[in-house]
């Protein structure tokens, strides 16, 4: 936890803040924050800056804040990833988040179990938790956009094509031979397959929708590896 | 799995191998293989093709081989990585040897807890099974060389200065303000730094050794992340 994030709900005041549960142990027990000590501190889709340690305790930690720093800038990226293992999700999720993408859709694929749409994982609160841990290793405040998209052809038909207007995509595809285009700052869409692949039809399908498939080279890198090596590459 | 990475004893002959255990497992479990089928197979530093199942039972996986294919070239790149929690550690190993380092330097810093080393994933016949993973997984068989740098300035002080020796050195370093360099074929050695950071005394002897800074943005990146996202960047 590199910035404590805060929620309107602990503002008691515009500069004063009491938080409790995960927050507070982990200052407590990882910062060992002293009082008067300084933290990092940042408000949910607002700014970052400082919180003076004005009460720790077993029941609350309070924070003067000074919040004049805006967040970083988001990246022009939407993040379009087949559902991993839920063994894994958390970790792409979190990744996805701290890495900048200011869109995140987790697609159905053929290769993508049915078992993986029923975890406990999957549901709502779990992702946002998990970005937020993302924008808390990261120091940013902002949550992505996150869309589930349960169905792959409507998805792809019917909605992918508008989302890369006046942008450009991209599908992750090994043996394509197709090199990272220059981007500069053009929004781009990031399509990243199942492990195991997408199957022939949904290439087709993706090609069809407007994305150009990019190889990574000859190595096949775990989702949340893949991910990294492509924001580093392209932004 | 994508790969079968097979040791020399497992070899029956040359064209025939037997294994057992953990490969075994994976394979009847998940890959659910056929007799018959072929399956994607490498020997330990050495080329990489098709095993023909003969034999799949309860005690053994008997593969008729055909080897033709050498692997993916290793990247020019040596990643001296901060000895990361154990908890993280086997996640970042893995996820260097499946993106091709040709080498990697655990070593200590200031803000590596001395507990880190104590672990026993620190041990070789871990850090190694780590590896192997990475391989596994990437389609790759050679093994990176891996260094334990227990002590942190003879390392810095007397072996990095061989290591850049006709190459690059590159430390992560927030805030530097330098972006990656382009770096054509050059090896490059990169350095990415503990939870916490590089102490000054450490960024001041590690820039003396020959590392330039790069700065990867505003952005806080778990070390895996980083990696990944820096092997994108770089390569």
């Amino acid at each position: 936890m590199n910035l404590v994030l805060l929620f309107p709900e602990d503002l008691l005041a515009p500069d004063r803040a009491r938080l409790a549960g995960r927050r507070l142990q982990h200052v407590r027990e990882v910062h060992r924050a002293a009082l008067g000590q300084e933290l990092a501190v940042g408000l949910l889709d607002g700014n970052m800056g400082r919180g003076r340690v004005l009460r720790l305790d077993e029941e609350a930690l309070e924070l003067e804040l000074a919040l004049a720093q805006a967040p970083p800038p988001k990246l022009p990226l939407t993040l379009v990833i087949a559902v991993p293992r839920p063994k894994v999700l958390n970790r792409v999720v979190a990744a996805a988040a701290s890495l900048g993408a200011a869109r995140i859709v987790l697609l159905n694929a053929w290769k993508v179990e049915k078992a993986y749409w029923a975890s406990p994982k999957m549901k709502p609160e779990n992702l946002r938790q998990q970005m937020i841990l993302g924008l808390e290793q990261a120091k940013d405040t902002v949550l992505p956009e996150l869309r589930l998209a349960r169905l792959f052809r409507p998805f792809v038909e019917d909605e992918l094509p508008g989302l890369l207007e006046g942008g450009l995509g991209l599908m992750a595809h090994p043996g394509s031979g197709t090199p990272a285009p220059p981007i500069g700052a053009t929004p781009v869409t990031l399509a990243i397959g199942p492990e195991g692949g997408w199957i022939e039809a949904e290439v087709q399908s993706l090609l069809k929708a407007g994305l150009q498939p990019l190889d990574l080279g000859p190595r096949i890198l775990r989702t949340e590896t893949a991910l990294a090596a492509l924001v580093g590459k392209l932004f």
